[in-house]
């Protein structure tokens, strides 16, 4: 590439660049104007083909006739390229000991099932069950009661509830830390399962020799007043996609021992589970003070 | 930003770019190394916020929505941010003196109707009367006789035939150049138009107080055996949108006068316009060789 090619590229990045110059939000401008940078970098870095755009426009278009109420294919696509694990861990800072966020997914619903401490969320979900305990202490080491923690998961066929066409709620649940701010609830063992991937997004994770599963997890939102609210996950120590989860949310502090138990042992709460194995998890939850006033 | 938060922000970018390690199309894997590479240092530079993030998902939602067979939102979202062009600048290096390209816009269809050397291509379509000359030659000055040029453009209120629901074809037809390469045809003196800006394009153009007008226009396809086809349009001296083409598709070396002339003057080919003005312009357009083999 010679000189007066490289100047007439450079001199059409700053035309766009200076298009945005009276963008009245002055954070938009920041934004569109650093997105225009970094996109133009990109295509001269890969010199792209007209082919190579053309098909980006394809794939584009095919990802937005895809997404629907139930489906959300742009979601995914940031979610493969690790822009929304990014997204969240550079909101969510670590500070000293506080427990470490990841991705909220597609399968949070608002207005889940109340359940009383050792009550059971799983309402007909299939699955092994699952005894989840452990508090919610500040970075202080303080406890704090009545934290409320939403939590979610799939079923053992790797579907959550919203996604049976039945309204069926079910594997998820809300509930409130005692006064030593203790929790514990009967769930589901968690289990890997596909992100969908019919559509272009899993044609691309095909094509990279990438698997679409995510980790087994458990989803929880833990929130109280003065506390930062925490979006997380537990993740099953021995699952198999732990190295390769499709949306890159493991984080190393969130892997725990899911403890497998005998059939007939003594269950917690005194739940007759016939000669069934169940698993037993702790998650000590630690929050970050409020960082906005 | 402390260095633990900027090593887990870095390593998760690493762990990105890790998992297109296995992609089998060493391009696509390139490619999509340095999208990754290009998009965390974009949401890394800007720390974009979790409801940002949720803004850009619905930005993209929407333009796939508003996307069917006649619109093409994602088109549009390359074009204002200047991607489409500045993959035609890469793609149609300027070499010696040949004619720069310009973007090929969503208007151009195959099949346009044949027109003899002076012949019109309006068929009906309204507007003032443009005669239109020029030459095709190749870099070396030689004349190009049997240059295949495809021409096309907008009519005096802005649309292009294909946006009518009629079926009409107006404004666009192919002829041939003759022995000497020249060509010569009447058209319609160009006119600025809107890009569509009821969607989120429009909307984002809105806020950064962006004209969404196209520079006045005449598109023209050339082609011949041994040359590079070129894509490009000529843009009328003294349009008011020269300097702020919502696609900067501009290059000052396409800019040509547009001749009014004064009602009953003289029409080439004798062509009896009554009382009407018309305007004439010249373009002479140089083809590079052919690069690829």
């Amino acid at each position: 590439m010679g000189d007066s090619q490289r100047a007439r590229e450079q001199a059409l990045t700053e035309e766009v660049l200076a298009s945005f110059e009276d963008t009245a939000n002055p954070r938009l401008k920041f934004v569109m104007q650093a997105l225009t940078r970094h996109l133009h970098a990109f295509l001269r870095e890969v010199r792209l083909t007209e082919q190579e755009w053309a098909r980006a426009i394809d794939f584009l278009t095919e990802a937005g006739h895809i997404t629907d109420d139930k489906r959300q294919e742009f979601v995914l696509l940031s979610d493969v390229l690790g822009a929304s694990m990014q997204t969240v861990a550079m909101n969510n800072e670590a500070g000293q000991n506080a427990t470490e966020a990841t991705v909220l997914g597609p399968f949070f619903t608002e207005g889940s099932p109340e359940i009383p401490l050792g009550g059971d969320i799983s309402a007909g979900a299939a699955g092994q069950p699952c005894w989840v305990e452990g508090t919610v202490t500040g970075t202080d080491g303080k406890p704090v009661p009545g934290a409320r923690l939403e939590v979610w998961e799939c079923d053992e066929d790797g579907f959550y509830d919203v996604q049976y066409r039945d309204d069926r709620v079910a594997a998820r649940g809300h509930l409130f830390t005692d006064d030593e701010g203790g929790y514990r609830f009967w769930a589901l063992t968690p289990v890997p399962y596909p992100i969908p991937h019919d559509g272009p997004v899993g044609a691309l994770l095909e094509q990279a020799g990438r698997p679409h599963m995510r980790a087994a997890h458990l989803h929880f939102k833990a929130s109280a007043p003065g506390k930062r609210t925490l979006t997380t996950h537990i993740f099953v120590r021995g699952d198999e996609y732990l190295h390769s989860d499709a949306v890159f949310g493991v984080r190393q502090s969130l892997i725990r021992d899911f403890a497998v138990q005998p059939p007939g042992s003594p269950t917690p709460e005194g739940r007759d589970l016939g000669d069934a194995t169940w698993a037993s998890a702790r998650f000590d939850i630690v929050l970050a003070a409020h960082d906005r006033p």
